[in-house]
């Protein structure tokens, strides 16, 4: 398809198509004449890929870069997971996280595979010895509560790669779940946070209940 | 005590505190002289809370001020539930949520007392749009199995907040649990991921085992 067809079909406008061409996030057509090109539904596939990347991730052009490189190497799949970790993860220096709040992720993941330089162990760390500043790293099980439930959503992601046949299909699920899944996850939390402290704080009240659950008034 | 002091008390630079004080996230110290001020181990605290918001929470100073705002209201705890989730959700026009997205989140959570516009609900759904355009929204319960998650988050969240026996204390902890808990989380759950991967793809792989677990070569 023209370039005019790939912009209605992506519902990308053509000069978004341009900087993305531009920026090689989006592969160049195949020539056809010195200035027009073929683009096919892999084309839609990429552009579609590099939206949700940009625009639902919140990654920057440079990360969306890295990631999508990543997904058309070869690499192992376990690689690819640590570029997607990389690029949504905020590049911390070990040396900046208290050995205190090291040893406390440690310890809360007690067991787990993990290399030192995870980039989640990091922050997970750095946000431990925030909490302690303030005077609010709980002793009752908060910390470990939230490590069990994600072993679950870890779980949830390892399945669902496993569950797609091809090398291609896992390698861009890799991708897409670990930049949309935090989305994914933080949107859920609030609306579970709010059903929670509704019910233990409003029990019965009419103006917090679901929609499909409203009586009439 | 004296801006020198709760300079170093505080860790925060003299500049930086100067700084906090014109923006009004911090109060001013009661006035001893025309240029000096007297501060107390609240000024330390509050210092302390808005590093940990800015700093590690990712607040812009707007957000940081809204949020301290409701913890200083006599709002009742559900409402500063509400003001520190819209201040780390981005703001999204539900008019520009598909209703079909909307709909899966609804049915997600089905049973769940959420309001319409909880910014969490509008912003899963738009995830799970990206994720439809991308062909990549699963069918084999990876969606429900972030809700239930979530669900023992908010759990752990709000017995936490129980457990605390001051209000203020009480108020304190909604703000951190809300704005730190997503970072704290997105961290755990990647180290999590390298966990069950290495399982899955590498077992036994000694390069991938947790330090405390490391073999001699």
């Amino acid at each position: 398809m023209k370039m005019a067809e790939l912009s209605t079909v992506s519902a990308v406008a053509v000069a978004t198509i341009k900087f993305y061409l531009r920026e090689r996030l989006l592969p160049a057509g195949e020539r056809t004449s010195p200035n027009q090109a073929d683009y096919t539904e892999q084309h839609v596939r990429r552009l579609r890929l590099i939206r949700g990347l940009l625009d639902v991730g919140g990654l920057s052009v440079a990360e969306a870069h890295r990631v999508l490189d990543a997904l058309d190497s070869e690499q192992p799949l376990q690689q690819i997971f640590g570029v997607a970790q990389a690029a949504v993860s905020e590049h911390i220096d070990p040396a900046s996280v208290p050995a205190s709040a090291l040893a406390r992720v440690d310890s809360v993941t007690d067991g787990w595979l993990v290399s030192p330089d995870n980039p989640g162990r990091l922050a997970a760390a750095q946000v431990i010895a925030s909490l302690e500043a303030i005077g609010h790293l709980s002793a009752r099980g908060w910390v470990e509560r939230y490590a069990a439930a994600a072993l679950l959503i870890a779980e949830a992601d390892l399945d669902e790669i496993d569950a797609i046949p091809d090398r291609e299909g896992k390698a861009e699920t890799v991708v897409v779940g670990t930049v949309l899944g935090d989305a994914l996850f933080s949107g859920l939390r609030r609306t579970a946070q709010e059903h929670v402290s509704a019910l233990r704080y409003q029990p019965g009240s009419a103006a917090h209940h679901h929609p499909s659950l409203a009586e009439s008034p």
